[in-house]
C-alpha cells in the first residue's frame, strides 16, 4: 500500500500525510496551520483560499503533480464564477488532497495575519480581535427534546468552532429567534471571546451569511484633543481616522484646571464627564461617516488618556489626582460595556482602558509601552512622550521605570510671544547662518526655504503666521549655535552679536526671525520670555529622565525614542543641542510619532497584548518625581543650554556651542529656577 | 509540658487542640466551624457570638474549669456595655481559649444557619445568599507604591477574607475614594460572590461598619397575580410579603390570549413587557414601603414564572411559544442585572430566573422541583401545581417526569354560573347528607358551617356571594358521593333523586345549593355546565399525571403533592372522588402551599440550590402532552367522575359511590370529549 500524500504548508513550513480525499482546510486545522475560515468549510466565505504550487520541490523533497489536488466541485466552481476567484487560488475547503503538494497560505488567508508597521524597528501587529465572526447551522426545535434555540446556537458553536461557554447578551435573546428563522437555522454571529474573568459572549447576529465586516476604535484621549482610528477587525486595516477638540477645553486648558474647576464646582467633574462622553459621540459620528458605516457596527473601543482625562471619562471625581499622594481610585485596566460610558456604538460593544502606570503616568504612558516595548528592548531605551505634562520610560529587558514631569505646553507653541499651534502657515524648521547670524525656515504646509525660489508664492495662500513647537526649539538651538544666545539662555544684543536680528526688547532682547509688517503680516521674533519658557519645560523633561538614569544606575542611555504628533517633529540635533534629551549618537535617536494611539491600536487588534501590558505595567518601577530630592539639582543644572553641569559629549563632536557670555551683571535674563513655583501636572 | 487546651464546637462535634491564648474564632476557622464573622474578628459585628459551657461533660471526655475562657477584655466588655450580650454569650473574637472548652455555636451565630421551614416533610432552607457584607481595613496609597484604592480594597478582601479575584461596578469607583477616606480606610462593602461564569463583584460600599442589613426578593410571577416575599439576606426572615394583580390582564386574561395580542398588535409584546415590569416596580416600592426600608438595600432578586411570562418579562416576543413546537428563546437559568429588566432596586442589583424545563413548563415548575425536590424522593411522587394551566411532575431519586396540561381557569371558580375567587363570602366547603340531599357548607372568612348557631352572624358583613374553586370541587365530589350526580357528570331531576333540591335548569338540572333570594342575595346553585367546566379541567389535569404514569411505567404513585395557592385548599377526599388525582392513600395527598414561591426563596437564600436546580432540570424528562396519542384516551376516560375506565380502589374503600344513571337517554349531559376542542395553554 502506497503511503498518503504528503502535504506541506508554507510559509509556516508543517506538513504532515494524509488520506486522498482530505480537505486542505481540514489537513491544515489538524497541523495547526494558521488558515482562515469564517463559514466553517461550507464554500461561502472564502476566507480559506489558497495557492497550490506543482512541480519540483527539493527544498521539501515533493514533486506536485498537476492533478494533487482534487478537480474543480459545483460549490467551488460556483464560487469562482459568481464572486471570482484570484489565478491560482483554490477553496482550501473544498479542494481536496489526492498527492503530495505544497500549498501557500497567503496573508489574507490567515487568521493571526500580520498589520505591518511602518516603522522598521518596531514588531507588526499580530491580528487577534476581541470579537470575531463565526458562520454556524443551528439545530432546529423540537418538542421532544425542549432546548431553547440560544441553547442550540450556543451548541453550534461550540461543536463547530470549539467555543466554550458561550453566552448572550438579553438583547439577542430579544432578537434571536426571527432571526434564526430568516437565516433557515443558518446564521452569523459576532462573538466577543472573552477573557479571564468573562465568558465568550454573543454580540450579533445575522441571517445566514452574513458578508460585512465588523469595526473597532482606538482612541487617544488627550487633555487638548481626541484622536481616533475606525479598524476593520478582520484585517486589521484603518479604514478612517478623525480627531476633535477635546470639549472639557472649556473648562480649562490644563490638567491642573480641571481637577481645579471639578473642586470649586459642585458638579463639575460630571459637566466634565458629560462634556467628554458628548464629544466622543460626537468624534464617533464623524468617523462612521466618513468611513461610510453604520456606528452599529462598531463593537470593540480601546482608549489610551492620561490619569486625570481617565477619571473624568470614566465619571470619577479627580480630586485624588490633585493633591499627594494622588491616589487614583482603580490602577488596573477596565473592560466596560459601551453603554456604561454613554458612548453609542454597537449596543452591547465593549470598552476597554490600558492600565495606569501611576497617579501622573496614565494609560497613554502604558500604550507607548505597548508600542515601543521598552521591556523587550535589547539595549536601554529612553522613551518620551512629548506633551503638556510629558510621560517618560527608561528601560530595556531587565527592568522599565516610569516618571511623569510638568513641561507645560511651551512645546506646543503656547506661552511663546509668536508661538502657535502646528498648522499651515507656522515655522517649522529655522536655520541660522554661524557666520552671517541670518536665519532661514520653512513653514507647515511648504517644502521651500525661505531663501530658495519660489518661497512667496508657495506662502502665498498661508501667510506666515507664527512658529510652532518643533520651530521654536529649532530657532533657540539654531541662536546658540550661532552664537547669539549664551549657555544660561540670554539673548546677545545687537552689539555683542554684531547682528541686527538683535533687537533690544524692554531690558532683554529678542532675535528677528521675520518682519512680515511690510505685508502686512506679523513680525516673529523669539523673545527671552520665550527663551525662559522653553528652558522651564525641557529643564522639567531633562530631569525626569535623569531621575531615571540615576535610578537605573546609568549616565547614558543607548537611544532615545521621542513619542507624540511632537516628537515625531523634533529635531534629534536640535534637541540635543537644547539638552532636552540626555548626551546620544544623533541616529539613535527616532520618532515613534503617536506611539500611544499606536498602542491603543495595538490592544484593539491583538487581545493578547492587553494581558501583556497588563503584566508590564504591574512591573514597571514608579518614580515620583515630586518627592525625589535630586530632582530640583538635576532641574536647575538642565535650565541651561544644554546643561551646566552635565557634558554632551556625543553632541559636541557633532556641534561646536560657541562660548558665549551676554550677562553684563543685570539680573535681566538669566533662567533660575529658584523663581518658579513648580507647577504639578499642567 | 502538659497538652493544649481541648476545644469542642456544639453542635457540629468538631474538636481539636490549640495552644493558650487562641481567640476561639480563630480555632472555630482552623477546625472548619461555620462561626459567623462580618468584621473579621474585630470585635465590632457580634456576629461570632457563642455560648462556652462549663462543668463535666462525659459524653465529650471534658472537664471545663470557670477560667477556660480568658476575662472579659476592654473590647468585649465595652461591646457588652454598649449592645448588650445575652447572659452566658461571648464574643467569639475576643475570647481567648485558656484551658479545655465546650462550645456551642447558636444558631443565629453560624453562617449557613437553617431557615426553618414549616412543613415537616421538607428540608430545611441552608443560608448561602449570593450577597454578603465584609468589613475590611484597606492599605492607605503611598506615592512610592502607586496602585488605585481600588486594588488595595480588593487586597484586603483577597487578604482579610479570602475572597480571590474581586471586581467592582464602575459605580462602585466612582463613588468608593470619599467612602474610604470618610471611613478611615475601614469599611464595609457587598459583595456578590459571583458564580461559574462571573467574579465576585463589589455592589455597595459603606464607610466603617455597617451596621445594617441587605435584602433580597422572591417573585413569583404568575398570570394573574404576581407575588413577592423581602427577605433579610443576612437571617433568611420573610420580612415582608406583598402581591398585586399581574398588569397584563388588560391584555388578556390567560396567556393563549396575551400571546395573541403580541401576535395580532405591533408592539403589543413590548407593551407588555413594560406592564409587568412597570408592575414589579410598584409591587417593589410597595413591599418596601412596607417594610420600611430603602430599596437601594435589595441587592439580589429571584423570579419564577411560565414561559409566557418569561419571555414577556425579559423583552422576548412569546410568538414562538404560541405554536409548535413551542420553541424557547432560551431555556437555562438567567442572570442578569435588574436594570437591564428596567427594575429600580439596588443600582447593581442582580436578577435570578431559574430555567424553563420546556415551552409549557416553566421556571415556576423548575421552582416547585426545587422545594418539593422530587429527584430526592425515596417514594414515587406525583406533585400537581394546580392553576389555569396545570404543571406536572413525577418521579423519585430515580428520574423525574414533567409535563403541562391546560386545565383552564375552571379551578380558579371562572366559567362557573356563581363561581367567583376566592375571597370573603365565597363557598368554599361544602358536605351533602347522603339521605336527606341537603347541604351544609362554610363560607371563606368564617368557620362556622351554615347549619350551625352563628352562621347569620358570621356571615353578616361577607353575606354569601358565590363559590370558589376549592367549594365547587366539594361541592361536585358530595353530590357525586350524595347520588344527585351520576360518573357521565349528569345531575339527576327532582323526581330522580327524591330532593327538592334538584331544580330543572333548562334541558338539564341544577343543584340549589343556597336560595338568597329572600334577603336579596344571589341564589347559587350548581348547574350542569359547571359540572362540565369542572369534568373538562380535571380530565386534563388527570391525563396528564396518567401519561406521565404511563412514561414511569405505574399505575399507581405513593404520594400526591397539591402545589399551588388552590392545591391548599383542596380537600384531598372531594379531589380523589372527583378523579382529578391517582387514587391513593388519602393521608398520603398533602398540600405544599405556594411551592413556586417558596422554591423561588431558597434560589434567593442559597446559591447552592441554583446550580442544583439547573442540573436537575437537565436531567428531567419532559412530556408533550400535544402529541402524545394516549393523551387523548386518558381524557375521555377521565372526564367520567372518577374515572371510566380506571379503578381508585383505595378510594373505594373509604367512600361509596353510588351507581346511579340519571342519562334519560336525551344527548343534553354527557360531558364527552370530542364535543370540545382542546385549549392549549389557558
Amino acid at each position: 500500500m502506497a503511503e498518503d500524500p504528503l502535504v506541506v504548508f508554507t510559509p509556516s513550513g508543517k506538513r504532515g500525510r494524509f488520506p486522498v480525499g482530505t480537505p486542505v482546510l481540514t489537513a491544515a486545522r489538524q497541523l495547526g496551520v494558521d488558515l482562515d475560515s469564517v463559514c466553517g468549510g461550507r464554500g461561502i466565505c472564502s476566507k480559506c483560499q489558497i495557492t497550490p504550487s506543482y512541480g519540483e520541490f527539493p527544498k521539501h523533497g515533493v514533486t506536485v503533480a498537476d492533478d494533487a489536488l482534487s478537480e474543480w466541485n459545483k460549490v467551488e466552481q460556483r464560487y469562482k464564477d459568481k464572486r471570482g476567484l484570484i489565478d491560482g487560488r483554490r477553496l482550501g475547503c473544498q479542494a481536496k488532497v489526492e498527492g503530495d503538494i505544497v500549498i501557500d497560505v497567503p496573508p489574507e488567508s490567515q487568521v493571526h495575519r500580520q498589520v505591518v508597521r511602518k516603522r522598521a524597528e518596531v514588531r507588526d501587529i499580530t491580528m487577534n480581535p476581541a470579537v470575531r465572526l463565526y458562520y454556524v447551522e443551528v439545530e432546529e426545535p423540537d418538542m421532544h427534546k425542549p432546548s431553547g434555540d440560544l441553547e442550540r446556537l450556543i451548541e453550534a458553536l461550540e461543536k463547530q468552532w470549539e467555543i466554550k461557554g458561550v453566552e448572550a447578551d438579553l438583547r439577542i435573546l430579544q432578537l434571536m429567534q426571527p432571526v434564526l428563522r430568516k437565516g433557515g437555522w443558518k446564521v452569523t454571529v459576532a462573538v466577543h471571546l472573552g477573557d479571564e474573568t468573562t465568558p465568550p459572549k454573543i454580540m450579533q447576529i445575522w441571517p445566514g451569511f452574513y458578508e460585512g465586516t465588523i469595526y473597532g476604535l482606538a482612541v487617544d484621549l488627550g487633555s487638548t484633543t481626541i484622536a481616533a482610528h475606525l479598524c476593520d477587525l478582520k484585517t486589521g486595516e484603518v479604514v478612517a481616522s478623525s480627531g476633535i477638540m477635546n470639549p472639557q477645553i472649556r473648562f480649562g486648558e490644563d490638567l491642573m484646571s480641571r481637577v481645579s474647576y471639578a473642586m470649586m464646582n459642585a458638579g463639575g467633574d460630571k459637566e466634565m464627564t458629560s462634556a467628554v462622553r458628548d464629544g466622543m459621540n460626537a468624534l464617533f459620528d464623524q468617523i462612521a461617516g466618513e468611513a461610510e458605516i453604520d456606528k452599529e457596527l462598531i463593537v470593540d473601543a480601546v482608549f489610551v488618556c492620561n490619569p486625570v482625562m481617565h477619571h473624568l471619562f470614566l465619571g470619577i471625581d479627580p480630586f485624588e489626582l490633585g493633591q499627594a499622594p494622588f491616589a487614583l481610585a482603580t490602577s488596573d485596566a477596565m473592560r466596560l460595556k459601551a453603554t456604561e460610558l454613554d458612548l453609542t456604538l454597537h449596543p452591547s460593544a465593549r470598552v476597554y482602558l490600558l492600565p495606569c502606570i501611576a497617579g501622573h503616568v496614565g494609560a497613554d504612558a502604558a500604550a507607548v509601552a505597548l508600542s515601543e516595548a521598552p521591556d523587550k528592548s535589547e539595549d536601554l531605551a529612553l522613551i518620551v512622550d512629548v506633551g503638556t505634562n510629558a510621560e517618560i520610560l527608561l528601560g530595556n529587558k531587565e527592568k522599565v521605570l516610569a516618571c511623569s514631569s510638568p513641561t507645560g505646553p511651551a512645546f506646543e507653541g503656547a506661552q511663546i510671544s509668536s508661538g502657535q499651534r502646528a498648522a499651515p502657515g507656522a515655522i517649522e524648521r529655522v536655520e541660522i547662518d554661524p557666520v552671517t547670524k541670518e536665519p532661514r525656515f520653512r513653514i507647515i504646509g511648504s517644502d521651500i526655504w525661505s531663501d530658495e525660489n519660489g518661497f512667496a508664492e508657495a506662502i502665498a495662500t498661508t501667510g506666515i503666521t507664527g512658529i510652532c513647537g518643533s520651530g521654536i526649539i529649532e530657532a533657540i538651538a539654531e541662536m546658540r549655535l550661532a552664537g547669539v544666545l549664551d549657555a544660561s539662555g540670554l539673548i546677545g544684543s545687537a552689539e555683542q552679536t554684531g547682528s541686527v536680528r538683535c533687537i533690544q526688547d524692554g531690558r532683554t532682547n529678542a532675535y528677528l526671525l521675520w518682519d512680515g509688517s511690510a505685508e502686512g503680516g506679523p513680525t516673529i521674533t523669539v523673545t527671552n520670555p520665550d527663551i525662559r519658557a522653553i528652558q522651564m519645560a525641557k529643564a522639567a523633561l531633562y530631569s525626569g529622565a535623569r531621575l531615571l538614569m540615576d535610578k537605573f544606575g546609568v549616565d547614558t542611555v543607548d537611544r532615545v525614542v521621542l513619542a507624540g504628533a511632537f516628537g515625531a517633529h523634533i529635531s534629534a540635533k536640535h534637541a540635543m543641542v537644547l539638552g532636552m534629551i540626555p548626551d546620544c549618537v544623533l541616529d539613535k535617536v527616532t520618532s515613534a510619532g503617536n506611539a500611544a494611539g499606536t498602542g491603543a491600536r495595538i490592544a484593539l487588534l491583538n487581545t493578547k497584548a492587553r494581558g501583556e501590558i497588563e503584566d508590564t505595567v504591574r512591573q514597571i518601577e514608579k518614580i515620583e518625581t515630586a518627592v525625589e530630592p535630586r530632582f530640583q539639582e538635576h532641574f536647575v543644572n538642565a535650565s541651561a543650554i544644554p546643561n551646566s553641569a552635565e557634558p554632551f559629549p556625543i553632541l559636541e563632536s557633532v556641534v561646536t556651542l560657541p562660548s558665549v557670555n551676554f550677562n553684563t551683571g543685570g539680573d535681566a535674563g538669566g533662567a533660575g529656577a529658584g523663581g518658579r513655583r513648580r507647577r504639578r501636572r499642567g
